[in-house]
């Protein structure tokens, strides 16, 4: 019963016979192999972007660090919530790579920004010159680090503000797709029409190997992010193996009926959750992402049965049966209905 | 015909095997997972070396430079060939990792640097105290870059210049096992028993997709680099397929029989072409890369018929069809003889 | 009437004097010049630290940025409040000259840490492994950016908190010594008897030309410190100069009557502003910085006179004369009892 | 018998009497006093150059590192001779405020690069697209730290070059009127009207306390270069006494007379020396520095005497006593003839 996360989780069969039908004989390395042009391509026509630079990376924190800091410079500050993984789980990555840059926690409920909270924190850096560190992209993440998802109206709210100090807006999408099919709405609607300049496509929480793509919807970042890319060492010599498992996740929409899966399996969590009235929910389950507290009891059973999944403030050690602790359920594509129920059936005791 | 480069080869079999084998239900992410366990203690073996500190990356460039970062201040310098792959092919990675640091270009002939060469080099950034960059480690390449082996004794002499002036050693091993089975020695005499501190020890351009191991033979490096490793967005979270790629790498001696593949292959490639009398030799082949000078005529016949490799002043387009012109050709454990004999015989004409 | 910084009065005469003095001649150069050892032995006397590292540069930004830096790694987070002088008004240098390192804004009234909340800060980045920024050194400024002075007994309550971690403790003194005379202690009571590892100590501020001394209680930090004041380019030639005017500032308690002096203008500042019912008090007046609240039309007619201050919201623009602004008075040594009376008398109206 | 280096000598007079006038009462900080701004337009209308973007910083290091980094990418190298100040004498200073660039050494007779070799060093990074460091500006310094001076066509004919590449000229002049005096020509053939794209110019050799101008002609450098100062460190807040020092230098031309006393001096001292037959000169004396070798013998002599200057491979321990050692001595403007004379006087035996 594995609900830590989903980076944890197989890769689906169709990847790995892409992976497989890759592998004959030569093929130009760097990015110049021929599944590459059809990723670019293909990624162009998804996001109706024709013009957009897309590049493949292996792990989202290169994707988010490269990708910010492609658009900041090193004496600015970035602005995302206090919950962001670029703030939380990137151990500096991106202040390494900006150069020594800032990040600036704007306060956010639900790990969503406000407009207003957006705006208060970048007008606050607007008068000290040369002195403060200077405003840069904003960052958002969608679906958030506990589980909500923006409305496309929420993320173009929030771009208008970065607009507004003519500020570059990046979109973490770790789980875009989870938040794509939570909406309902097509890629370009929840990136470049709602205001967005550049993306870290998530692949790998999704069914893939390790991979992530970054678009930036104005080509002129392209050869910067190239270098970029290069001198943070993640330009792959093989290639064509990031190639072959973005190009196998985008045919036949591989993509989306993974994330379909995954955030069926939340649903179907949450509810079966919601069952129980022991069970308090933290936030919306709007994508993949299950946040609840219910009775130390409850864990403990879940702990005698492997379950893994995170317990927010970790103190199973206490002694009250009935305190209410909070956990972190996450569902990939490929956990069963079997494992889910059992999981719920745990709780309930 | 592809002779370009070692990093464009296929996967071997075995390694997609142990992909599939590993795409099983859910693992540990970030390193925790049960194969990676098993890697460590694999190559602590391999090595004789029960407390080494192991890790995987997917560059090669990462591995070299993280692994000069964490023996390192940013206030130093690096000594290494003017040839050497972290000067001339990372895009100035090394001195990002290292914060700002140096490289000094130590003389070398065939991209092996003497020991006098290299103690003048130390000796030369001795007397300025706080003025100069201050002395850094030594990096070796093992296979060199033009395709020249150091032998052990001319590690060791290296090392003990190193040694005289308290520097640690980096090997930079993307060809590893090409260097190994060439001396035909085990990887301690090659590295610890050499003087060697930390290796890269690659296995990208020897039949995987794109795994190195970084080796520090005294343990006290370990955490550093871990949090280098993370902060250089280079920790995978599906970390299993690394390390299965690498436990299929080391069973059964597979590195040591795609190596051997390898040499075997351009030692045929050199003596094909020693038949030719318009053939001159511009380095020794000890390994698995061949550098050799033929007429332009050749080359066009060879560019005709597609054969990818590199001319070393790229100068194909002049007119003397009897001028010499430099050629790198890199063979991978994969070419078919029937491959390299075309080639031969097109030199031939 | 200039109270919009400390850092805008003059030069104290005998600092004047001793740099003519020191202006003789030739002296070795980069800090081994003689007066830098008699610097030294004077700080060293001070403290009460025989074996302390005693540097000298010349801007405050650098003090911070440098003892900071070695104390601490790339991949570590400095705890410190958020109206730290090196989180809003540094423009990112800290960050810079760790490497890429991070801030962590520990919430602070009156610009002072408690040391509940330095440790609910701390303890928060606890349990994250590799994935969050590690904990690195706590900085707290003293006297603080809103003119308060921490007691003795708060430092010693908060560097009793970083001991816990392990953590290293810095003392950011731009105004080291208005601090110091405001609590009648000696400079070794206020730092390392209390627990602090190194100290910004500031001299710009207090009546120098642009000089402030590191001090590291450990000397371990010395190479590396003067390491890293060189490749930041803070290292002087002509290092006489700064040795001069340090030791003039230390000659007869220069330092100590210059503090007094400040403090004491700000006294008279607050003690006549006090006597208005228009001025509302945001923080204790503890040293020189007065922060006080009166209506706009004060405002007005200070502007008028051409005094200058900083109003925080900087609306001065508004409409309603009574709306209440809140402003910065800096009192340094130098500010006649006639200019601050003056000051008053236009807030009275 | 100090000729060790022009960076050791005393203030002018003058200077020291501009602090003191500048010692008046307050000064708006952070170069926002009046005197920078005197400065400022005396160096346009020096220079015929009414656009230019000028700043003051504190050591010549700031001064070349903070120009090359405004100038450059990370990603990119540095052209300059083998002898350069950035390279030898600053720690990785323009590495470091570069984050991770590159110098890329141009062999240079006589510490002068010659086209030829600069053509050739910027065509070998040619090929490698994304793999190797990418191109960027060209560091020239003048007077050379041979002592010898590039002729206005020799700039020329190196910015040609670089041109071709569409790369920067930065010049290093440190001693900067010791060369323009020796050519006889105006501060603008010296740059701009050859080519020479940002300078740092020096103070602090020739008779400053500590003061270096750094000037853009295109300012479109302006507003990156002042945040990258304050990020730096190198943003003074008392900016007055930095502007005063400024402006005293360049007030009835005194910088130019200073210079000329240098050279004279060293004129002096190299025709003192030419008289011996035991003396060889090593480099041509074209400004302020001589080279020359003499016996072993008459360096006793000169050590005995307490005379302070280079011994090049410092070897003065060796036994015999006709060896012929490299001796470097530099003259400030205020060496007396008297010193000067002593100094040939113990040489010639």
């Amino acid at each position: 019963m594995y609900f830590a996360s989903d980076n944890a989780g197989p890769v689906h069969p169709n990847v790995m016979a892409a992976l497989e039908a890759a592998n004959d004989h030569y093929a130009m390395p760097y990015g110049a192999d021929r599944i590459n042009q059809e990723v670019v391509k293909r990624i162009r026509q998804m996001f109706d972007a024709p013009e957009a630079a897309v590049y493949l990376v292996a792990t989202g924190t290169a994707a988010n660090s490269l990708a910010l800091a492609t658009l900041s410079n090193p004496w600015e500050t970035v602005f995302c919530s206090p919950m962001a993984h670029i703030h939380e789980d990137e151990c500096n990555a991106p202040e390494f790579y900006m150069g020594g840059g800032k990040l600036t926690l704007v306060p956010a409920m639900n790990a969503k920004m406000t407009p207003d909270a957006l705006r208060a924190s970048i007008a606050k850096e607007e008068s000290r010159g040369v002195h403060g560190p200077q405003r840069g992209p904003v960052s958002i993440t969608q679906v958030t680090e506990r589980g909500t998802v923006y409305s496309i109206s929420e993320i173009r709210a929030l771009t208008a503000v970065a607009k507004e100090y003519d500020l570059p807006v990046h979109l973490d999408g770790a789980r875009f797709t989870n938040a794509m099919v939570s909406l309902g709405c097509s890629p370009a609607d929840m990136t470049w029409r709602a205001g967005v300049d550049a993306v870290s496509f998530g692949g790998t929480k999704n069914g893939l190997m390790g991979v992530e793509a970054v678009i930036f919807f104005d080509p002129k970042h392209a050869w910067e992010f190239e270098l970029r890319r290069k001198r943070g060492a993640h330009l792959f010599s093989k290639h064509r193996y990031l190639s072959a498992q973005m190009m196998a996740y985008l045919a036949n929409d591989l993509w989306v009926e993974l994330a379909n899966s995954a955030n069926t399996n939340a649903r179907r969590l949450a509810m079966g959750l919601r069952q129980s009235e022991h069970v308090r929910f933290e936030f919306e389950t709007e994508a993949n992402i299950v946040f609840a507290s219910f009775p130390r009891s409850a864990h403990k059973r879940l702990q005698d049965a492997g379950a893994l999944y995170y317990v927010w403030n970790d103190d199973l050690e206490g002694e009250d049966p009935d305190e209410m602790l909070m956990a972190r359920m996450v569902c990939d594509w490929s956990i069963s209905d079997a494992r889910i129920d059992r999981f719920v059936g745990l709780v309930k005791g």
